[in-house]
């Protein structure tokens, strides 16, 4: 069992910044559930396992070499849970696989809340869709709040930073857009479509990106609101699109 | 112009609990996108307007006897925001419309995150759908976390807290239930139901209230996530519901 040491603590704690996870390749999840699955189903993605003297008796012996405990105090000094659970994981980033061109592909265009970015992921993971393109202005996949809200599908998804518009391009894509001024989808638009593209929260889709849209999609309402949330308006859409 | 007492700050910081909601009959809004639309179309449910000196001129003559001002340091000390807006109202509890039997109503059993109930809400305005009864444990509609995800559909729809069992049997209701065990959903099994039942977050919908379902409902899906976010289940299922 080893103590982990003050600049190891000060190292982790700087993980929570965006600049320091992409210099050091290196990223956190917390939760008790999914670094258990982590521990479980992906050991080789793991760097650190950080957890109190307590938990240290759930580590698979295998994994001991890359434990280090601390008191619950410390934990709450890394953590970025209110009420910090015994253990936390720094995960290395990872090379993603190359994007397949026939497989369905979500592009968001500078969705800037993390539990939509994590939602949406959770989500696409549900209906079988594993790749997301995101414009460079995109919230951070690694942020913690995203970790956290796509509850554990973020081991199963890959998601790629990329300019959109030199994307579709390139890829030659067929592009559904959420559009507020779009026409009433029908499952038959959905049919011929390689991406779904969703757009920023107050914004929507960028206007340099619309004329890349090949198919202008509206969730037809007969209600007040004003729009739908970026995660509802993805969901509905993923839910037509793979039947 | 009236400048607002420190017993006045004090009473409406109280507000924040729901304890003294329910006492006091009254709720705070915030941001000023909202406070504008609620002074501008709902004035009667205004009880009052807490604005900076600056934001005072926004305000029109006709509510000026409702209006406070405050420096931006005791906004900030009141307001549930991070970065406050320039403005916040104080608005009266109403009582509701009586139950519609005629009309869909979504069953929310023990939801507990603000963000969910706020963001069924604004999905359900979207869709034209009106009434949510939610089981007394669900997280409180006037909660600030819950009014700012309805963006604004809160004025639109009428929610009751109740022992939802006995609501199920007074009123006879055809409920479908969101169960991660159910059968694949299809649209007809959606047309004969009269109210749409969503559970908890992390334990579904409650053992004494399943056999009150009488068409338990599955979103098909074949990826690996465990399960779907309940706003984004709720969505889906409006969408069908409401074709």
């Amino acid at each position: 069992m080893q103590k982990i040491s003050n600049k190891h603590l000060k190292w982790i704690k700087s993980l929570h910044q965006k600049k320091n996870r992409d210099l050091e390749q290196c990223f956190i999840v917390e939760g008790i559930k999914i670094c258990d699955e982590v521990m479980r189903e992906h050991p080789e993605k793991i760097k650190d396992i950080i957890c109190t003297n307590e938990y240290f008796s759930n580590i698979s012996s295998k994994l001991h070499k890359n434990a280090f405990t601390l008191s619950q105090a410390e934990l709450s000094r890394i953590s970025s849970l209110k009420t910090p659970n015994a253990i936390l994981l720094v995960l290395k980033k990872e090379k993603r696989l190359n994007f397949d061109r026939n497989q369905k592909v979500i592009l968001l265009d500078d969705v800037q809340d993390p539990g939509n970015l994590g939602t949406l992921m959770r989500t696409a993971d549900w209906f079988g869709i594993k790749q997301f393109v995101c414009s460079p202005n995109t919230v951070d996949l690694y942020n913690s709040k995203t970790l956290q809200s796509t509850m554990g599908s973020f081991l199963r998804i890959s998601v790629w930073y990329r300019d959109l518009g030199q994307f579709i391009s390139e890829n030659n894509l067929k592009v559904g857009g959420a559009l507020l001024e779009g026409n009433e989808f029908e499952d038959k638009d959905l049919r011929v479509m390689d991406a779904l593209i969703l757009g920023n929260e107050s914004r929507g889709i960028s206007e340099d990106l619309r004329p890349k849209i090949n198919l202008p999609l509206r969730i037809g309402g007969s209600g007040n609101a004003e729009s739908l949330n970026v995660a509802i308006a993805g969901a509905i859409f993923m839910e037509h699109w793979v039947k």
